[in-house]
């Protein structure tokens, strides 16, 4: 089969449908003109037919093996690969991202359903767990069997600057997937031909696997209904969202509010602090500088890692290493953004920070001529004016960075423990600098996901020992991670059977499993037979 | 140290401190007298300070190792023993419950312990993973390593119906604990001195175990401000309660209300419903009346897992089994229930449901001449009218059983389905069942935490494999576990380390680990060396 017409419709049931409310068109940000052809805004039947046919498809969905779970996802991949250019193309028209990064957005698109296909078939997600009867015990012990099962139907929404791997076959797809919970994904309105091309070779990855159709489906629209009316809908049972803090607090509201609440796993803001050290700065300022630069205004900074913020011991080691970056920044381009709507928003969060006391911009790109370009920018502050402010700790969307000059190490520790919950949390530091890292690192376990040291936190890879996650508010719940095989966890519940005749057991905790795979019996570790 | 006088006071800070707030008695509930001494209702400064020395105790508690935490739950269960009959004789004065039931709880109670104690020594509840750099693969994979650490502080609610296994040192605080989270447990009202009692065994093993004081604390008090302000402290960072479902449900909205949400794991209603399978009827009506009713009975039915609700097929069998279970449940006694307030809630319950179209009342215990007795009931609807009425589905808390005469097996299935999340589901089956209970499976695994086999849900082990949870509202969050091993993960998130010197990565995370204990190296599941 293959997929290169983009019709502008929603696809529910194995079928494309045309939306009847609001029309849409995708948008090129470079050219700053309309894309054809037309998209229309699904209405609530059609919503309701997308979510009733995932809640039917769930039984007979998580009822396949890992083994069939697995090929599901590299019919997925693969048809996202015959997809060819066309996909590459039109992804580079509607987000104004580069080829070279779109081409490796892809492969990490492809990548990360093969990682949770190998998750499937090792089996030790299912986290299997047997503890055998005691009947001479007083009172007897039951025989207890247990493992993780999908939660039901999941809401997924494509984020704006991802759009491929945090979009419509991107991870939290692939790790609901891979649970065995269907999905259904609501399109950014970015890039809607995109998400309909990539929403077209799932579709047919189901039909080639003999799944039920509900297993997927791929809702279109603009407007604040469409997401509401999905995460209210009985049959959703969890929701993924990348996005801004203020969209994922109005959908956790929702969730909570249902009548039966439910989980929203929602990444949503982190400023990623970078903790340069003293005995690093006096070392090596100019490379520092150099690194920071790159990672800062990569992708014109619209990531959720970008290193928002960098705190140093003020003296003339920061100095050096502040009008270094200055240089590299005001050197830099000011780059197409996703939206204008997102370069809007990044203007006027710059503008508010360098409005506030104490706050100077130490150097900016060069004005773009065309509008929806991000200007890098790099701002100063001191330690105190920074504890003073909790304004100045807002997430900027975009190539901005505020340098924090402090007094001492203990500031900078005052800082961390003063800051919510992040994503991530860099150390740049020497060998002279481990005393200082070790006061850091307790703060910094409780305050983020990720600690790295000497890198930086923008390139998030996509591993089994990855956390792309951490405390409110830069996740929902900060007791999962959105990247890497731990994903799959936040789609799982454990359910216990006790006393089940082996007929009835799932076959993977029958005396003789039937999938290779660990099982922990009366508490040990031990390899399932086959 | 021996302990032994109950003064009243809360537990702060290793020191026992007035509250300044409402005086309240504990009440015996078999005499209907309140027991001396007065307790004090803490006011707002109390409840900050204790919370404030949990969050300063977080980082040296959570920084002992495995091994040393396992030493700290074991002196735990040492000083809960050493407290000797006089635990015994105060709870069942203040509970009503009988010297052997509660004998069995505190050996529950410290059985848990230990199991937590063994789990810590283990180690594999850190989900230690290492994925190793490949520096030449472009671009460079870095050094990643992750675990599990403890949320922080944890606030606890003491139930009113496990004065021992769910309270003060009940499975809540032995899953925090061992996760490395300090808890303050707020005393249920009803079994104060009890409460007491432990916590202060609790707190002669913090000083024993030379641990911050701030690991522990107990609030003592009456009404629902101490709960919320306790719920809304920034310092707390998840909250464990098993309780009504008004009661769990104002928690979660209190907890989604913070500036900071937080987890809250409720264990709030379920019905449990029995399905009693026509091959099994056929055969052993009476013997499944007797169990059934054993089960009902059992502690004047004041166990979350009471089997409220029965269902089967209409017909002579059921017939049978119908009156030879109301024969039992006419011959049971009314038994002192453990406060005037649940009895009266449970007469209210009963009759109200007695009240719906279509409900017959089939036998009842003789009614009890004194006040703050349960009065064991049955009753009877069909399958048609349960479906057409959800009031019926409502939890009533106490030794009554609703009897469903379906028209068939699907119809049964039917109202499986429409149901909402319970903690358990039983079949009673025999061979001839097989088929019957495999279309009833898919329904029940999504509907229930533990799905058991020709037994009665009440008695749940405590075990590796143990799910006591289940979807909304039997839990706020049907991810977790609150009994068995599981329940350590409701009280920790993931951590990633990045390229960290071997220095700076915790013990465990070192190229050579300093626990036993599994580690996942690259995907692969290894033993770490010692």
């Amino acid at each position: 089969m293959t997929i290169t017409a983009i019709t502008g419709q929603a696809l529910i049931g194995g079928d494309a449908v045309t939306g009847t409310a609001t029309a849409f068109n995708a948008y090129d940000p470079t050219l700053g003109t309309a894309i054809d052809p037309a998209f229309h805004t699904v209405d609530a039947a059609q919503i309701d037919r997308a979510c009733a046919l995932a809640q039917a498809a769930f039984d007979p969905f998580r009822a396949t093996n890992g083994a069939d779970r697995a090929a599901f996802l590299e019919a997925i991949a693969a048809q996202i690969l015959a997809l060819g250019d066309d996909l590459i193309v039109r992804a580079m028209a509607e987000s104004g991202l580069p080829r070279v990064r779109l081409e490796g957005e892809r492969g990490r698109t492809v990548g990360q359903l093969k990682l949770f296909a190998d998750l499937l078939r090792e089996g030790s997600w299912r986290d299997m767990r047997l503890d055998s009867a005691l009947p001479d015990r007083t009172p007897p012990r039951p025989d207890l069997r247990m493992r993780m099962i999908g939660l039901g139907p999941v809401a997924v929404f494509g984020a704006s600057n991802f759009p491929l791997a945090f979009s419509v076959a991107g991870g939290d797809t692939a790790a609901a997937l891979a649970a065995g919970c269907p999905v259904v994904v609501k399109a950014h309105p970015a890039h809607p031909g995109t998400s309909e091309l990539v929403g077209r070779a799932i579709q047919a990855a189901v039909q080639q696997c003999g799944l039920p159709a509900g297993v997927f489906a791929l809702l279109t629209g603009v407007g604040n209904e469409l997401g509401g009316a999905l995460v209210r809908h009985p049959a959703i049972q969890a929701v993924g969202f990348t996005g801004s803090r203020a969209g994922g607090m109005a959908l956790m509201a929702i969730a909570a509010a249902r009548p039966q609440p439910i989980p929203v796993y929602a990444e949503m803001s982190s400023i990623n602090p970078v903790f340069v050290l003293p005995a690093a700065l006096a070392a090596r300022a100019d490379t520092l500088a150099t690194g920071l630069v790159g990672s800062l205004t990569m992708g014109v900074g619209q990531f959720c890692t970008n290193p928002g913020l960098v705190l140093g011991v003020a003296g003339a080691d920061f100095d050096r290493f502040c009008a270094a970056t200055g240089v590299a920044v005001g050197g830099a381009q000011p780059g197409v953004m996703l939206t204008p709507a997102i370069a809007g928003n990044y203007q006027r969060g710059l503008e508010h920070l360098a409005s506030r006391p104490h706050v100077s911009i130490v150097a900016r790109a060069p004005a773009a001529e065309a509008q929806g370009r991000g200007q890098p920018a790099l701002l100063l502050t001191t330690g105190d004016a920074f504890l003073a402010d909790r304004a100045m700790s807002d997430e900027i969307f975009g190539p901005a960075s505020l340098f924090v000059a402090c007094a001492d190490v203990a500031q900078m520790r005052a800082i961390a423990e003063s800051l919510e919950g992040q994503l991530t949390a860099t150390l740049q530091m020497d060998a002279g600098d481990i005393d200082a890292a070790a006061t850091l690192l307790p703060v910094l376990e409780r305050k983020v996901g990720r600690i790295l040291a000497n890198g930086y936190p923008t390139g998030v890879e996509v591993a089994t020992a990855m956390v792309h996650g951490g405390p409110f508010p830069a996740t929902s719940d900060g007791r999962s991670s959105s990247v890497g095989t731990a994903a799959i966890q936040r789609f799982l519940r454990p359910v216990s059977y006790q006393n089940l005749a082996q007929a009835l057991l799932p076959p993977e905790l029958r005396d003789v499993g039937d999938s290779a795979g660990w099982r922990r019996k009366d508490g040990v570790l031990v390899q399932s037979s086959k």
